[in-house]
């Protein structure tokens, strides 16, 4: 077995007054809150591009990281040890999940045939890490936007051939997930957008991504694959506009489409803010609207315009998600996946234990904050309260769809309301604050 | 008659070479383009509430233009004024069509009853000014957005006696629209929306307003009224976050609610930008999916965060814009409404003559460019030429529904497709300046 | 006395596990941390405009708060009943400051002399009431950018006329700044920019405000003001480009016009992120430059384009700048000033009540989060390991400017270093979780 | 010699009616254009590592281009071959400046002095090429962010080796830019800001910035080069916050360290609107305060929040670009070089020559437009009568600085002005379309 983190201890729970940085101060796996453990509430995943490939790069600089497991002759022998490294690392930090890229695991090789083999022989080793050590797949998928021929989409590639192609890597992303146990399968449209509308055909690009999406789900019957299908918005990079935009567009999407049954969301933080929405809000629309699927836990910087996929550590934007999880019902087949990368300058090793720990604690925080605002009953109280005037005689008449406008009109007349509820936002922001 | 734009002579078509900074120099109402009169294609109106009221004031100031028509007595007697002003202006400039909300062409009273008192009169006074001068009425619809009782919205508002009031003030809007021969309708939710989460039930909010949109639907059928209804997208500003944010976002809207045969876009560039997209993109977005009902022609500054509402003066957006319009059959019911406001340094009526000059010779522009563009087929050209691979045996069988996973699979075993095509981008953009 | 705020009590600390929301759960005025009380270290100001005349209008919408002291029959009766409602306010809270603009307190009227002759009288009124309250005034500044005069600015406007009246009100509210013993004076250049460089004279425009505040500067030796002069810097809005930018910009301007010993900075949150900095950005260039003279503490919605001047309650940005003011050695002259306003949505009182009472405790917080972090340590000695190789000859050698080109490269030839210093972000951002 | 661009027809002048997209139809290189030759009046530059190093690479995907010259054995045969395409490449577009960092042309080898040596084999090619072709070279740089020695910067590192490394390869890069007759030596600090301000000593890293600057002067006097240094603003990317934001933020930090007569600016326009500023802005800044040096010609997408170093072919921009540049003298020693590079989409080497006819077209209208605007006047002449008033009594006493306060409000009492003057933007703007 690998030694790529020796040194590092199991990271273990010490509570908030231990001085160890290398423990948690607020995720106790095993702890109780709002009626089941933390470790079922959070349903952690680690990803294993991020971990184990992302080295540090930018477009201004090659990679910084110290990642002795890539160090290696061939391609497979390096595959095999990045896959070791990866359940190492899954030990220290105790998540119970992880999830890949069909390229991250297995190298691209020659041909499509070589590389499903190659893929083949690594899916073998982790279904025996996986056995070894409990940790279970939270979903796969299939990397359609790192080689040149997915340059421009592959669902919405203006060539039938990288179509076939990509459909292709989708069926063995699928068979692999499932061998694998996979509670879903992920489709994030990498490169499904466009970079000019002067030589894109909008309509059969956005026609094209609905038939492949079709083709996934017969497929998904046809092989017995059970596991849940999420769409990951996003709105911009690497192209000028994803088709993808934000959780809304997705859903006009399936809709459309007719894949609104087949299809929930996979909503990450730092795409719904460079959206120009707070992850919140993609949170609660996708649940309001039975889409609320997976999360990918991360966080962008706002005054920056690019996916910094920093991870998660503020406690006001994990309270707000777990509030609209816990209110949503938690997860079923979900989870939080973090789809975040140490910095650049975070060259070590243990900074990739620092940060997964930051993570873990800060949504562990914003679970405890969650449930207490709702125990509480305070910040509900006023909201309910702001919305009264619905439990009246029209606002109920309304409601039931029994109002006509010649009816409402006769009530405007004669009521002639002149101010709305007052809306208590200094209140309700100075009620959270104490819940931090 | 009123006299407000006394001096001013009625523009003309005096072509480029003109110095005459009061005349056309590319808008000939007459002149046919690509099958048509400019007038038909552009359908031009002039938009009540910017050309009357608006008086340049902003957050950090008052006031600043001159407006004669303005200052009055009484209420009712600046509102008579204030029409009269409107249509002398319209006469100088030769649009064929004008635009208001309710509350801008006759004021609010003590009550409900007394402001459609006052506005029935008004409206008298604008059905004999249409009359005499032939202008038409684009679209009228109710503002719902600048009085108190509006500031959590009225579809959407947390009382239900509000989204009464506001339903009344729609179902009145829509009478008078008919009234006058609307071509259509408009809904700009202009506080649907919400300013925090923490005092939202965005569930119920957007059920209510689909429910008043269906209440229009029906009473539509039941005056007669034959004029089309349009969704004006905008994705913050004054709210937080603005329930019609795009396009896409409506068109899920409308999708979910069983509305999308009732309703049409109205795409405004400036509400466009401020989502995140190019006026362009939400152009194209609205006709592939038969949405593209009318046009609120402005500019934003792309360097500014919030609707600056500026005359269209760009020559690539009008260009753009209207080479998706003509491939897209142009305006039926709909037209390019200039929901656009002078500078606030820009005081002088005489101001508002060049602003409207200035945007109407850039969409004839825009016009004869797309034309062209269209006529050479030099774009067309490259674009097909970049689908060409769509044209094989498994293109069509992809397209057509027939392929499977596994043909899809087997032909990308087979063919090992290492590369997309070429996109062109410079080239393309080289070409679209050569027609400007 | 006024009774604006009747059935309000008097705001007093209660600590965390109150119940009470119109009670201080973390400002503790007297309690001491780092060495100072809380009231010393945090100076508090209440702003006029925001509290007392800004009613909720937006660009769609009017006044929607409740605001009794302006309901009188004439301007200088509001104006009086107005400075005492201001009183009583400030009464409430507990603050020990206000600050205001010359055309908030007394009415503009039809001319400079009888504006000036108003301003005195309210003036009369304020020192009164000062001197029977205790509360002082931390800094005065004259408005130059409502009245349609400076639409185009005052010291950078088009007119030399407009230049004159700008100085006359800044003459003339120095001089009340100076009978109300105020502790500083602020330049915010309200229109001082330009909405298109089309109609521009950059040149002329930035060297004439520089002349302005060459007069301010010798106006003030002449009238023996002592108090502080602060440019207050802001990106845009009203105006496209305004020249006072940022903290840097600022900077800038001072240094080429020789005026870097005369004027501090005003820093205001929402400025800051406007301008595409963190407002621990702006506070930390202004710290080490010895510029940092005074806070506009209010918040913006980073995905919001505008100045939404909310009130502060993010504990991450209110301990970050606490942390830097500590370190600078904290206020002099300067304070915390809520440059902020309630939501329109908060109408009543009450709401500007609580808005304070939650702005003053999370900087209470904001201030023992950052007392904590100077008295732990860690994140310090995380940062000077960072830096540890300046220590050796090298690095003394550079910074004591001793070291040649020809040295330095000897010496790169020699160590041939490849790695910089692990720079640790999470584990910091971990850190600084554990202080919230 | 080289044959990687065969089949491509050196590009010649044919004229707007050409059809021919390897043709330039307004670029006439020797025609005259407000008394110089556009040659001599646009400088343009070939960008190094645009046009022969970048491969399309970004962070969701390797590299796209057909790049032939980059395919060889060893390093420094692939860096030769690089160098031959480069001119190559120049004769067929016929620039007549390029431009290079020392990393670009010469490979990173395991020590400095191997990196050295192999930096002078590749300057004595280019020193060849230079002299059989007559083209020169604009300027030269050091790359100092590549390397994971940079992450944290060169002159802001927190390691002193670091400096002292990065302190040596820009002694050797002014060496050999010296040698090649560069007109010209950039430093754009790649790294030179913070990812976070947690880990960072601000006033550090800058004045140790200013140290290295400060060195580089020193050390130019010695050698005798007498190019013109510049400093290129960028505001983030790959850095949260880079110390260089825009042009105003560098020259407070020039001023402050009495760097003002030794450096110019090198303007980007995708870095200016990163900035927030439009690339006119920071031109315009630069201009009026004797800093406009050199300009890096691209675009940006203002929709997008990265340096998307699109080819230039905006009219608007070129158009003001050129008219500040004209207004301000033209270029010295600057030019315009196309820091820009061809879409991941645009893979051939044709796709590089159309992309550089792009740009040369681009700017030879604006500078077309730009000469027409001066010999017309008109839009001088409404700018001249906006400031009219400054040639009043009072407005010269004012800009001689002769008035005093007391002066000002005497004659403000006086004049009691009302309005400011009229700013005229939309006519500004159509006056504009009309050079078009």
């Amino acid at each position: 077995m690998a030694e790529y983190f020796a040194g590092i201890p199991t990271v273990v729970y010490e509570g908030p007054e231990s001085d160890n940085p290398l423990a948690f101060k607020h995720y106790d796996a095993e702890a109780v809150v709002a009626g089941k453990t933390m470790k079922d509430h959070l349903r952690f995943a680690a990803s294993y591009w991020h971990c184990m490939k992302g080295a540090g790069a930018d477009p201004f600089g090659v990679g910084t990281r110290e990642m002795p497991w890539l160090e290696a002759g061939d391609a497979m022998t390096a595959a095999r040890q990045t896959m070791d490294a990866m359940f190492e690392f899954i030990g220290k930090i105790g998540v119970p999940y992880w999830c890949f890229h069909d390229r991250d695991i297995a190298p691209e090789l020659d041909d499509l045939g070589a590389s499903n083999k190659a893929l083949d022989e690594i899916v073998d080793q982790a279904e025996s890490l996986q056995q070894a050590t409990g940790v279970k797949l939270l979903w796969g998928t299939a990397c359609l936007f790192i080689h040149p021929r997915f340059m421009a989409g592959a669902g919405t590639s203006p060539s039938a051939d990288v179509f076939a192609h990509g459909a292709a890597q989708v069926k063995k992303a699928m068979e692999v997930t499932h061998r694998l146990g996979g509670e879903g399968y992920v489709f994030w449209g990498g490169r499904e957008g466009y970079d000019t509308l002067l030589n894109t055909d909008l309509r059969r690009e956005t026609e094209n991504m609905a038939r492949l999406l079709r083709l996934a789900v017969d497929y998904k019957k046809e092989i017995g694959f059970t596991g849940q299908f999420y769409i990951e918005p996003k709105p911009k990079e690497p192209t000028t506009h994803q088709y993808d935009f934000d959780a809304q567009s997705c859903h006009a999407f399936l809709l459309q489409h007719g894949l609104e049954k087949d299809f929930k969301l996979n909503i990450e933080a730092n795409h719904a803010t460079l959206a120009g929405h707070s992850f919140h809000h993609d949170l609660e629309y996708a649940a309001i609207n039975g889409l609320l699927g997976s999360i990918d836990a991360n966080r962008g910087d706002l005054l920056i315009g690019w996916d910094t996929d920093q991870f998660p550590t503020n406690l006001y934007d994990t309270a707000m998600a777990m509030l609209t999880l816990l209110r949503a019902g938690g997860f079923t087949t979900g989870g939080l996946n973090f789809d975040a990368k140490v910095r650049r300058q975070s060259t070590e090793p243990v900074d990739l234990v620092y940060a997964h720990i930051g993570g873990m604690d800060a949504f562990a925080r914003g679970l405890k904050i969650a449930a207490a605002i709702i125990a509480d009953g305070k910040i509900d109280g006023l909201v309910k309260e702001r919305y009264v005037g619905w439990e009246n005689a029209i606002g109920k008449k309304i409601e039931s769809g029994q109002a006509t406008m010649a009816e409402l009109e006769a009530h405007a007349l004669k009521t002639n309301v002149m101010r709305a509820p007052v809306g208590r936002q200094e209140l309700l922001e100075n009620l959270l604050n104490e819940y931090l």
